[in-house]
């Protein structure tokens, strides 16, 4: 099989930790609402409202915060105070200020693969927060493209690997969401490569199809070098 | 002086009405919080926080949905109950779903321009609201190449007319909003043309240099092309 020649890369927990700080304002969030409901119930009708606020909001911190609002409001029956709304602003904003902190191997295997493949930074989610990400990061030298996308689906990857590279054929999707990095990746004819991160939104889940010849699943990103040289 | 060969065009307020939704919802705010301040008190404070908000959120419908909420909390001291928070968040969605609304003469303009010259969308705000209006606008096959961005400095400018074009000495920007649209595309180095439109948002204002030679005004934007005719 012909190898690659352009890589795309998520960023959200493939680069950089993300999950872990919408875990952590989850978990403020139950305290908050604690006089209102359980933490399980809590967090159930987050998923619900935030996937419910996609259509309207897309994904991303905002979009996040917006949800726990709602959530607030409607679990409290509207009985919730001013100054729980206040403290879930105040979450919010912290989100969008928290210090970027990117996972193991990411900088050396950057290194090792610019300049001899076509590097593109694929993510969705909030303009405005993940360009600040990835200006924080240090690692946008090392990036010959940086798309940042409202979703992830066939028709992105198609687009992008054409207008960046040599189609989707000749391109390779890295990332740790099977849902918006992997499977639509390998529909659209690239490689599809799933790096797990022990973090992953419930709604990022999605099955592998069976047949998928060009499918891999990587412990962490310092393998990616190898992976690509043993192909073709 | 020779012609561009780019043409760059805003979005909001250019090709289409946005400021009007804000404003509407801005006095439907009023409206719910109006035993806690006067209108024109809780226009000041809305506005104070939307421009503080702006570095953690960036600009968009989220921010604003957001920075109403944060108003709220903050002008009742607490005191607003969880039901006017609940009523701002569907004023939020609302404006994330409403229909868009060309402006005059902006089809056939766009028609006119299309083949001649490179012509690039450049707005700001937020990525998921900006395509779903654009997608909505049917106006997306004119354009040659469309950039959402986090900010209009003179670095965007140069950057996208590099990307796009033949650099921003070549180029043309469009829009409403002196501060975002012509000023710093003037210090690029490209022409600024500023098309006025009935409402602007008080953030978006800025002095032209006054030995600006490619500046330019017009009326509405069917006077674009023998703008542009007239050049070189």
């Amino acid at each position: 099989m012909t190898r690659p020649t352009t890589i795309g890369l998520d960023a959200d927990d493939t680069l950089w930790q993300n999950e872990q700080f919408f875990r952590l304002t989850e978990t403020r969030f139950q305290a908050l609402l604690a006089d209102y409901a359980a933490p399980e119930d809590l967090s159930t009708r987050l998923l619900e409202s935030a996937k419910r606020n996609i259509g309207y909001y897309g994904f991303g911190i905002k979009s996040f915060t917006l949800s726990m609002i709602e959530t607030a409001v409607e679990i409290s029956e509207g009985r919730a105070p001013a100054s729980v709304i206040g403290e879930i602003l105040a979450a919010g904003r912290e989100m969008a200020a928290h210090p970027v902190e990117t996972l193991p191997h990411v900088a050396e295997t950057l290194a090792s693969l610019t300049g001899r493949y076509r590097i593109v930074l694929i993510t969705k989610g909030d303009l405005f927060d993940q360009e600040r990400k990835l200006a924080e990061s240090g690692l946008g030298d090392y990036f010959d493209a940086v798309e940042i996308v409202s979703d992830k689906s066939v028709a992105t990857y198609e687009r992008v690997f054409r207008r960046h590279g040599d189609g989707a054929a000749q391109a390779m999707m890295v990332g740790n969401s099977l849902k918006s990095d992997v499977v639509p990746a390998l529909r659209a004819g690239s490689w599809g490569v799933y790096v797990p991160h022990p973090l992953t939104w419930a709604y990022e889940h999605a099955e592998v199809p069976a047949d998928a010849a060009r499918f891999r699943e990587l412990a962490d990103l310092g393998e990616l070098p190898a992976l690509i040289e043993a192909i073709g």
